[in-house]
């Protein structure tokens, strides 16, 4: 019989915000498959699950993921990671392959899953605790509360300001870069600086909470929320 | 010494999406308080929290939080719960508030929590997995890809094609009852139906997965997933 393909959201970054399923899952897999950027390069997903989970004597699979580009790339990189997994399926074995936060936000995982499917394997999916939701609760305020939406966005996807027109309250992800346009976003739209809480390497060494600084270097795993009106 | 109030989101309904986090609080707090929509009602929360953590021996306080309304009665409703909390705090005793899915997503936890620490006492917000995080795990789509936007709505807050025409993926909470609006709206944009999964009672019994339906009922804990382009 067949091994079984988990995709698995591991949370933002605490281990302790793994989920029961994650690490139980985790605990018995023998190959775990952790997405790098590009070749050689250390997982930061790996290091997370490593303070959970005992790793030691399971085969780890590095695998490069595009975090940006177009369908036909990410199909492509689905294809290509498919392939190797198929291998380790085809043995009767299981394999979990690790996303930072959740499973359905800004990761290729899906087009893996979709390649792997129709290749006749199981394939299974456990969600994650976001960056966004772990943000709100270091800054203890709510993302949305009664009928108020939420936009979540990149700042290469959209822009700030047009987002702020039309939601009570905005996550800016993958924002370190763009302090700049957030403030000038907000000060166009009349919405007070003590409005937006930036964290950035949320539940990993370094984590920060502040207000939006032009003046400060941020990490990539910077998550900014953006709120018309705070509690 | 007093003791410490945690919030702690506890995932969508699978109790396999609870964090080792919230386990962990949970199994050595005495006191568990859940919310209820009404007095005398059984907590959906307390159900699934039943089935991961041993809670014979514990206190169990249901509260009653406002769902809806305007600021002030969510600020009325986190006095009165945070006044019977302190009296536990008080007595050096830990407890524990569990909401269904993230703290941070229409719970009125925070300004429990805001009250609580108003008045000297420590608290800790525990952030878990959303119902949409897990429709699309289940669904086996992304929310977003690349610099996708998505944009989190209820359908009383906000009109369903206005959103669609400014995102390329919207999720629509609560929305069992609404399912010819939706369905319009996207006739109206010209999105194919299938681009749209509907979850009812993900994790929980009665777990339905299925397209837009007119003519079935859906329960209140209805997520729709709506994507302009399915992958």
């Amino acid at each position: 019989m067949a091994g079984k393909l988990y995709g698995i959201g591991i949370g933002p970054g605490d281990p302790g915000l793994l989920t029961l399923k994650a690490k139980e899952i985790l605990d018995r897999t023998g190959t775990i498959v952790c997405p790098v950027k590009k070749e050689g390069e250390a997982s930061t997903a790996l290091e997370i699950v490593r303070k959970a989970v005992n790793i030691s004597g399971k085969r780890i699979v590095p695998l490069v993921f595009a975090m940006e580009g177009g369908r036909e790339q990410f199909e492509e990189c689905g294809r290509k990671a498919g392939d190797v997994l198929m291998d380790i399926l085809s043995k009767g074995e299981d394999a979990a392959v690790i996303t930072l936060g959740d499973v359905s936000v800004y990761s290729t995982y899906m087009y893996l899953d979709g390649y792997v499917s129709s290749k006749g394997f199981e394939t299974e999916i456990i969600p994650g605790v976001t960056s966004f939701s772990y943000a709100a609760a270091l800054a203890k305020i709510p993302l949305m509360l009664g009928d108020e939406g939420l936009a979540v966005i990149t700042p290469k996807g959209r822009s700030i300001e047009h987002a702020l027109e039309g939601f009570e309250n905005i996550v800016v992800m993958k924002s370190g870069k763009h302090m700049k346009e957030m403030s000038a976003a907000m000060t166009a739209r009349g919405i007070p600086h003590e409005n937006a809480v930036v964290v950035s390497r949320a539940g990993m060494e370094g984590q920060h909470i502040g207000v939006i600084d032009e003046r400060r270097e941020f990490n990539y795993f910077t998550t900014t929320i953006i709120k018309k009106v705070m509690r």
